[in-house]
């Protein structure tokens, strides 16, 4: 992050007073791969086009912003255009890459209401993808009342959707064409936490399409910061998605801003298969740089255990008490905790999670109660003063956990304090969670107004030398390269959900990587070797659609900085063959590759741990077994190798079979093949060394 | 500060309806020296004496409080009273002992008035000592305009005094009789900043006498919290001193405060002769402990330098331009940094603090601005990136300084981004400074405001993991015990007047611990071996008035764990044969010995380095010359010491022959004595390590 070259070339090609009214303007990415056109559409709106390759991806598509004193959606002129380039490479503080370069071509237009009322419209052309904004000058406040930004695809895609919801952002995607959105028609086995569909045919972002030439598109957003969230309305006769943007309390504001404003980047990413949107970096280059110098060698992924996968399974319990007498089944207290501080200390994990720490849980759910937790006030048999020493004496951190029931006046009041806490008792990591009706009542879950408290804890904790980790935030758009103490966050439909829903089916764990970890990493929480719910409950049917194998893998395919080894330390001492894998597995990257992909079938990935020479691969599939040959072209030649393969067992499958892992080490060389054959829900990691 | 024993018993004896109107309830201390009566005055109001061994201390004296509500200061009735007895030791984070125990007697009064409205009065009798404290009962909020109380002395007794100022602690002490207190006639060279002296005739607290027996009597406060500092008007006839608070912007009010709500502690501290004064552990036993649990190893005595005489004495500006033009002369750039950090991690300092960082500077005095500093912008030719990691390669840490020009709010409002800043560039120090008239205006520097202002600071800063060195707060009244990040402050006539004034006379630092230092470290700022001002800048005719003997024995008579080497490096690496004692002497102490000491002639005290079998010796005089004689019965028996002896050279003396030290090594055993001979003006100081 501290080493960066920085080119920007900015001319400006269109000043004064020209006629700019039926001209196009043409910008194309440094490649000349990625052709932008910008017109103004008969009756004054600002339009666009993209053409890749000679193939367009989106034909001329409407842009616009409405404010309460000025409409900038119709009625418009062109008045000045720049343009320029952008040439720079940034270090990562953590990532799948240890550098990226941020290399895009720029175009600023300029355009003037009739009553000569100003708005900008900033394009960066990538060899991968186009960005643009919207940017209001001034020093008052602006009203925006409606965004006007149209995608008009060019023909009936296959899309991987997740329904438009204000609330939740942990739906399954389903996969149909553009004119079969339809969130009546959506799975939605269980209810996510207070759901709000305000219009069955809109979607989230990122959403992701495939061209029949086979070319990838996704539309995603960028830098989210002082708006709500892009959500996208469906054309399904014209294949074409208009912003649908998550409102205010008040149903006709979409925000309320200081200006001079800009809204978040909206994004086109454009690659030629499936894989390429895996390592398009469009995203990440579109947020700022952290705004504040200084040291961040506090910043560390990490992997971690902790208190949580045996309250989903109903082994233990957040509450303490029912009726004012304690049960015996909280799960966090002192001699447990400690259990799990022995294991990590034992087997090299970093952190040791515990929810249900503190009281309040009795009756924290959907209560709409102003205030739920207090963040300092530990349940009579947590001793935290006991556990602080003695995790520091196994030098293991205790990661916080602050559940704010949604009740979010409440927890910005208790930030300073709740921060100063984890200080105290050595802790510099929190995970947080939202779950419940939004306060302050009316706001929506992905509004203006909690979008900015989520940047503000990012920022809060920042400043605190404190890692976050947010479930249940607004799904992220890349910034976690502004704040790199934003480890990771759920915002998705995670592994807890196999503990007591009808699950994620095996495609899942290979969507969400091409569509909600475009934005950012997902704390998935995966490891989970026993994968049967009965064996903790034998009244619970509930299975994970997953081989062991297959949860190996996850530490690979499933990018984040932060991973817990989630199951009970017993089901992992029972196995400690297969343990070993995520006992090595590393959490930060040099490179990555992906080595081949199809959304929803299949997905093989490689990486290279940060700074070493040693590479690990993940590949899963979905309920079909399959065998993927992959070239292990990505070593060094004239090295050697050792890998430990991690492969499903004979007859493993994720019904019926799903223990089976087969482990053996083989040596390899640059060029060599493998064949990697894939249980049906199954999956295969490997861990390369350089011998 | 773990570590605790506790033992309360409270009997209630008097409990009922019992006439207590014309009896005297006693309470003794427990080993039954001083003894406290407690009755009512003819009129109602409750009144205290004190004996000690026999002979009065305090003859019969007036208590009472007067709020809007009630008059609680005459016209009542004794209705219960409590005693009970607490008994139980204590361990320090730091200090000048390990551990302290805490033992009293107590006697809780309860009065009504007429209308039923009650308060009560507890007292507190140690073996040297007699606290009280009111207490107001309720949940609504009081407002109170008088405070009664009444310190009634028995002859006109020698008096160290300060002049009662709401706005400056920076006065010398004037030594006369009660009855000869006058302010217009005090030494005040120099105006301190901002002085305002309401009444000529009172003083500030702590105030100390000598008895004819020689008996020492210190009148203070402790912690000090949610009221004003207490000061006290003297009735030069009777010999009386009477509760004179500092009120808040309306004249008319002391305090405002929540219900319940008890005042600071009213401390007589009484000791047989002067040197029992600094070992009187009172003032600490009554402030409350850290109402935080967690760890404090972040918490560390320590040694600094830093870019600070250098201005002083002219060499350097604080700030860096006049007239938009940077002018050359500023101190706090990135190479001189440098320098100094080089400095400390060559001679083994913690710290480098640097004043004159932020940008402000260049009008920053008595401007009465509501923005003067920003505390996260420096200065152009302050690099903090550079210079942080710099300090980091060495192990040093820089001292964050937090001048507030007094723009109290301003300072409030960006407290949280700043103490992150500091942390950011791996700072956990910071000195802050009020100098100027107080913001908000018209409330006083020692007024409730302000002291909720300086224990937020020590608060918010302890949340932070920040040590804070308070330069202009209110004086200190032993709050380190509640908040041990605050680790000293100035509040006091420190060594910087000697770079700009008349100086401070020899004796004024044989004052200061038995006066200023009862309530808490001072950071006066010793070792300065270039005493000549003219060294500096010849039309400079200051002297500092002191050989540099006595100021290496500073640091032992002037206690802090926060100790600067105040010279300028240059000064040090000429005199590396005396510097040493400042690298060897520690900041933090097993035990306390006053060897002998008369306030304002002489003092020596001896103190073993803590966890060590180390001790040190720091011993001064006036502009007398005198030889002391001590014998070393405190080392261990049957163990073998070296001592090395900075003594005055031949014919020091602070007025014309400042520098010569004379330094040699003998072997030393329990029970030998050393005749110490101390130049007018000089010291000596000695480090006796274990063989």
């Amino acid at each position: 992050m501290n080493i960066r070259t920085f080119t920007l070339t900015l001319a400006c090609l269109g000043a004064g007073f020209m006629a700019f009214a039926q001209q196009k303007i043409t910008q194309t990415s440094p490649d000349k791969s990625i052709v932008l056109e910008v017109e103004t559409t008969k009756d004054g709106a600002p339009a666009y086009s993209i053409t890749h390759q000679g193939t367009k991806i989106l034909a001329l598509s409407r842009l616009g912003l409405v404010t309460r004193e000025a409409n900038y959606a119709s009625g418009m002129k062109l008045d000045t255009f720049y343009t320029g380039t952008q040439d720079y490479t940034w270090q990562t503080v953590w990532g799948e890459e240890e550098s990226i370069r941020d290399h895009h071509n720029l175009l600023k237009t300029i355009w003037k209401t009739s009553k000569g009322q100003s708005i900008a419209i900033q394009f960066r052309v990538f060899n991968n993808a186009v960005g643009f904004r919207y940017e209001l000058p001034g020093d008052s406040t602006v009203v925006i009342l409606d965004e006007k930004t149209e995608f008009a695809l060019t023909a009936d895609h296959t899309t991987w959707w997740a329904p438009s919801d204000w609330d939740s952002n942990e739906h399954t995607y389903s996969n149909t064409k553009i004119s079969q959105i339809d969130a009546t028609k959506h799975l939605t086995d269980i209810e996510p936490f207070n759901q709000f569909i305000p219009d069955v045919r809109a979607v989230q972002t990122p959403v992701v399409m495939k061209m029949a030439n086979g070319v990838h598109v996704a539309i995603a957003e960028a830098a989210l910061v002082d708006y709500g969230a892009l959500h996208l309305k469906a054309d399904r006769e014209k294949f074409r998605f208009s912003a649908f943007v998550v409102p205010t309390a008040d149903s006709t504001v979409k925000s309320v801003n200081k200006l001079p404003f800009h809204t978040p980047w909206r994004t086109v990413l454009i690659n030629a298969n499936a894989g390429g949107l895996l390592t398009n970096r469009t995203i990440l280059n579109l947020n700022e740089p952290c705004p504040l110098e200084g040291d961040v060698s506090w910043i560390k992924p990490q992997k971690y255990v902790g208190i949580w996968w045996e309250m989903h399974v109903g082994k233990g319990s957040w509450d303490y008490q029912k009726d004012g007498v304690p049960h015996g089944k909280h799960a966090a207290n002192t001699q447990n905790v400690k259990k799990y501080i022995d294991f990590a200390a034992k087997y090299g994990f970093d952190g040791v999670l515990v929810e249900g720490w503190n009281k309040g849980w009795e009756a924290w759910f959907n209560t709409m109660k102003p205030e739920v937790f207090d963040f300092t006030d530990p349940y009579p048999d947590y001793n935290m003063s006991e556990l602080a020493a003695y995790a520091k004496s196994k030098k293991v951190r205790i990661i916080m956990h602050h559940e704010t029931s949604a009740a979010v006046p409440s927890y910005e009041r208790q930030m300073d304090d709740a921060y100063a806490y984890m200080r105290r008792f050595g802790m510099n990591s929190v995970k947080t969670g939202y779950v419940g009706y939004i306060q302050p009542k009316g706001e929506w879950h992905d509004g203006q107004r909690m979008v900015n408290h989520f940047n503000e804890v990012a920022r809060r904790t920042y400043l605190n030398q404190i890692m976050v980790d947010m479930h249940e935030p607004v799904r992220p758009s890349g910034l976690h390269r502004t704040w790199p103490n934003y480890m990771a966050s759920e915002a998705a439909r995670g592994m807890e959900y196999n503990a007591w829903s009808k699950g994620n089916a095996p495609s899942h764990v290979i969507t969400l990587p091409f569509t909600r970890l475009l934005g950012g990493p997902m704390d998935y929480t995966p490891g989970i070797f026993e994968t049967r719910m009965n064996t903790y409950d034998p009244k619970k049917k509930e299975i994970i659609q997953s081989t062991v194998a297959n949860q190996l893998a996850l530490y690979v395919t499933m990018y984040s900085p932060l991973q817990m080894a989630a199951d009970l330390p017993e089901n992992y001492e029972k196995r400690l063959d297969a343990f070993q894998f995520i006992r090595d597995v590393p959490v930060d990257w040099s490179e990555t590759r992906v080595l081949n992909a199809e959304i929803g079938d299949f997905l093989t990935v490689a990486r290279r741990e940060r700074g070493k020479n040693n590479w690990f691969i993940g590949s899963i599939t979905d309920e079909t077994a399959r065998t993927l040959d992959i070239t292990l072209d990505f070593l060094q030649a004239g090295k050697k190798y050792e890998a430990t393969i991690y492969a499903d067992g004979k007859n493993a499958h994720y019904q019926d079979n799903p223990y089976p892992v087969e482990i053996r080490k083989v040596q390899v060389t640059k060029g060599n093949k493998l064949a990697l054959k894939l249980a049906a829900g199954g999956g295969c990691a490997i861990a390369i060394r350089q011998l």
